[in-house]
């Protein structure tokens, strides 16, 4: 069956029905209503997915599309320290289209729902030649505890999250064809580090997830700190397999970059590595890669739009 | 200059530049930050446009798309009884687009800020085939005064704010090349109820904004109360030279549908005019239409997206 055939009213009821939660007014009205516990600010962010620039309808799965749209957002909120709760999906996505693939993305909405303990409330949908999906996301910090990408300063200890190179590996890897390899599905259904990000209300200066690229988010964090920064290319958790462009470069990582003056090296069960050090900003606030006796300025050559 | 030569970075940093907000965090982070004033819950909605779907790029200028596509939200936001405040943006353009699309497009969203006293926070932008926005926003209504789809009850009168018909005869205005006439300037820039809505929280019984026309968006109000409804044909505030399918079924109109017992004609300086009553339901939650000695079912015929 088609999606025109299926139609907008039957789509809508087809998702009220599947995803509740426990809101003031959830899906099916003019807006969502909630409530945010007291002592809590908001945390609001959007995240969008655009056929043929994020995914390859005859590559990616579209419960991926669904699971990463989600997964982006929660990366997001997780990196201010906060806690993600509510999402409003937008879906543009052609008449034509099989409802199968519209069947496979809500599963892996539903799944993203279940694995990080959040809530659909809305959205809106629309008729396009091209898929367009744009998740937006509110979450909840404690107030004054925000982590923002300035705040990095001189002496601070530069850490990550996890690996780095999976997914940008596994994306090579799912255009060769291969479904199965670890790093692939990785890409297909990242972890994001939310729960790492949000115990760093008290402890972290600086921190940014990994969705341009370590080079490209690094770099955010020092152009907003006004710092600079030596990264030493031995201790980067590298992914087994994953080459340096994967590894120094690779997009939707959905890792924490975490400056903070000292961090444990497990933080809610994941590991946390020490890949360098904050120091004075050069005049660029630019990141050196430290390789053995050699050093070089790392520049962004991570995810750049347009 | 096109999009692609800007690039991303310096098109946020121009947004960041033209859009101050005094929230705790605004643009330029992972997400952004903010607080509720005690005693309000959220009121969250979304809404996507299409280019093609929406708009066409040779019809619309591009200040047109966005104002309404932050319109929309507020009119939204405002038929929840709430009042809107910040909003995200979700921008996909294809890179060898002029500049100068792009600024005209923000020249709107900055007239819709100051028209309708709301801060963009934040967002995502992208490449991609075709252009599509995503309009994400919040707002505030008091605990406990949301009003819903449902709520009407038999004995209640419809309401409808303001005049029906323009949008849909604008839009057809401007097909013809005609810019000037006032239908096409409501149609380009229009208008939300937003401040009358956000009165209603403790009088209306339902409530919903006309973005897809009258007989779609009356009918679900009645599908969510399980109820029926009279509506006379020779009531409807009618735009000057709209025709019945203009009036009855065109969208993007933005004016509130009202269900109360008894309302004012004037609501925070916009005239409301009673169009019918709520009736017990004939067990389809239909409208019917009076028109002089003809009675006839009023169903919805509204925008169906797929």
């Amino acid at each position: 069956m088609k999606l025109r055939d299926l139609g907008e009213g039957a789509l809508v009821r087809k998702i009220r029905e599947r995803f509740a939660s426990g809101v003031t007014v959830g899906i099916g009205d003019d807006a969502a209503v909630f409530d945010l516990p007291a002592g809590h600010s908001a945390v609001f962010c959007s995240d969008l997915v655009a056929e043929n620039t994020h995914f390859l309808r005859n590559v990616h799965p579209p419960d991926s599309v669904g699971y990463k749209s989600v997964a982006a957002n929660v990366s997001d909120v997780g990196a201010m320290g906060g806690v993600p709760m509510y999402f409003l999906i937008s879906l543009a996505a052609p008449g034509d289209i099989d409802v199968f693939w519209i069947e496979g993305f809500l599963d892996g909405v539903s799944r993203a729902c279940s694995d990080f303990e959040v809530s659909l409330l809305g959205g809106d949908s629309s008729s396009s030649d091209l898929i367009f999906v744009d998740v937006s996301m509110i979450g909840r910090v404690r107030m004054g505890k925000a982590v923002r990408r300035r705040g990095a300063e001189a002496g601070d200890r530069v850490y990550v999250t996890g690996t780095l190179g999976s997914s940008a590996l596994g994306l090579d890897l799912l255009k060769t064809g291969n479904r199965d390899d670890p790093a692939v599905q990785r890409h297909l259904y990242p972890a994001p580090r939310h729960k790492a990000g949000a115990s760093m209300g008290d402890r972290a200066h600086a921190m940014i997830d990994v969705s341009d690229g370590l080079s490209t988010d690094l770099t955010h964090i020092l152009q907003e700190s006004g710092a600079s920064a030596r990264i030493y290319r031995d201790r980067l958790p590298a992914w087994p397999g994953a080459e340096d462009r994967h590894i120094l470069h690779g997009g939707e990582e959905y890792e924490l970059i975490i400056v903070a003056p000292d961090l444990a090296s497990i933080i809610e069960g994941i590991p946390v590595t020490c890949i360098g050090e904050i120091i004075e900003s050069d005049g660029e606030n630019q990141a050196f890669l430290i390789d053995g006796t050699r050093e070089s300025v790392l520049r962004p050559q991570g995810w750049q739009h347009f």
